[in-house]
């Protein structure tokens, strides 16, 4: 029943659940603005939705939220998807992360559902959709890669 | 000599020149904390460099300059490539960006050179490389696309 | 009841079937051996699946479907997904294709499943997963961007 | 002097020339019709080139070298550098491949330019530049990882 340390990492089963997840990125952002970094809103296996509100300072000319806002949390939803897999213990890093953006992403609260595509023992490959109200009409896509020590 | 509004882009001239640059980059994001967007040091015709420097609130665990402050960067020094040679009327929009990882990513300056592959009447594509002491040994690479309407 | 030229394209609906799309790739591409380009099996609003028999050629090292033949079939089914919207008449180029790769290929009839993720005026993104068996286990996974004139 | 078995791949130098790396390749995938694949044409530390002359079948509509052709050649070098450095003994893969199109390719022969982003232990990063008549006006632009085993 139990995740072991000795159970290898599994796509069935997650080992961190919501509040785990948001409590360890807090700690390992210290010095992260308050509300900058965006929150886990929820976690299965297989799958976690990370949600961002917009503030002054992620807006892009247009009044657009940025790319670069976008991207962050893009990429903060597969390091979510990872240590929810694989646990807090292990440092796992970002190796490539490709981004295309859809629409234009108006200043409303941002959701980003990570999906992942293979957990292997050194690679994790995630699918990452964000939207604002309809997930049928996403504001980005991104494939994300990360490197397991 | 000058670059009247009839004649199209071109890879040959630039039409903004570093302080050109940072004056629009500065209107264009009039909310972004100071000092947190990085600031163009040198621009010829099909080639920039961007330079950031590091704060507290940019790095990961390990002490590191996070990846989405990596990304940030070379997205704003395609953007700047991109106006370089279209000049500060038209309102570009990043189509996709694809981020290598390369190495660890020191908290020193961080510069981003970014180089024209293409400038389409509807797409630019760039190539932008990331580093901070010798620019043989990149932190990262990255593809970017803009769409100019 | 018919498209016609004056609708503008729309992810709602195809104005191409599977019968349409197969003649129209083997009229497109006369020069191609016979079986080395994929098929398409079905067509929707929105989604497409292509499959590939594999032959001998398309093996790499170790009896494994080749890298290539994965994107060439990637990128046939994002065209046909194209095609399958906007209609025969048109001249679409790929613009970028980012390839995953994910599990080694068997070599089995590899099916490529595209769906769109945006279909603008000028440009058409689509998310493409390839498998052999089992959908849940994809070989593969790529974003294809599309041009469209 | 001698890259003995004890040394671990550097980009400082390589462990295959020309030669070695096009018999490596016709062992390798000694089913692939004559003239398919393309030749390597120059080796040295951190960089390589390979050739494709077209044929008929490499064509798509518009009697411009398809897109699948240029990124089969992209990846071909991309696996020509990767070997050249860690040696013909390890069975590398390709892990993922973005391929940013750039200009029409015009039925010429084809060059690959690919160079090292990163030699690491478990991957390696290249970027590839494809042209025909002059390099500074490149058809494509890939970036490939390779994962080492």
């Amino acid at each position: 029943m139990s995740e072991g340390e000795g159970t290898p990492p599994s796509s069935d089963a997650i080992r961190m659940d919501v509040d785990a997840l948001n409590a360890f990125m807090a700690e390992a952002f210290p010095n992260s603005a308050p509300g900058s970094r965006g929150r886990v809103i929820s976690a299965e296996p297989g799958r976690i939705v990370a949600r961002q509100e917009p503030a002054e300072t992620m807006l892009r000319p247009g009044g657009l939220i940025s790319g670069p806002t976008q991207m962050a949390l893009a990429d903060m939803a597969a390091y979510a998807l990872v240590l929810a897999h694989i646990g807090p213990v292990a440092m796992a890093v970002t190796s490539a992360l490709n981004y295309q953006f859809l629409r234009p992403c108006l200043p409303k609260p941002l959701n980003a559902e990570a999906t992942l595509l293979r957990l292997g023992k050194r690679l994790a490959v995630m699918d990452v959709r964000l939207y604002t109200e309809e997930a049928s009409r996403p504001v980005g896509q991104a494939s994300v890669t990360y490197a397991i020590p």
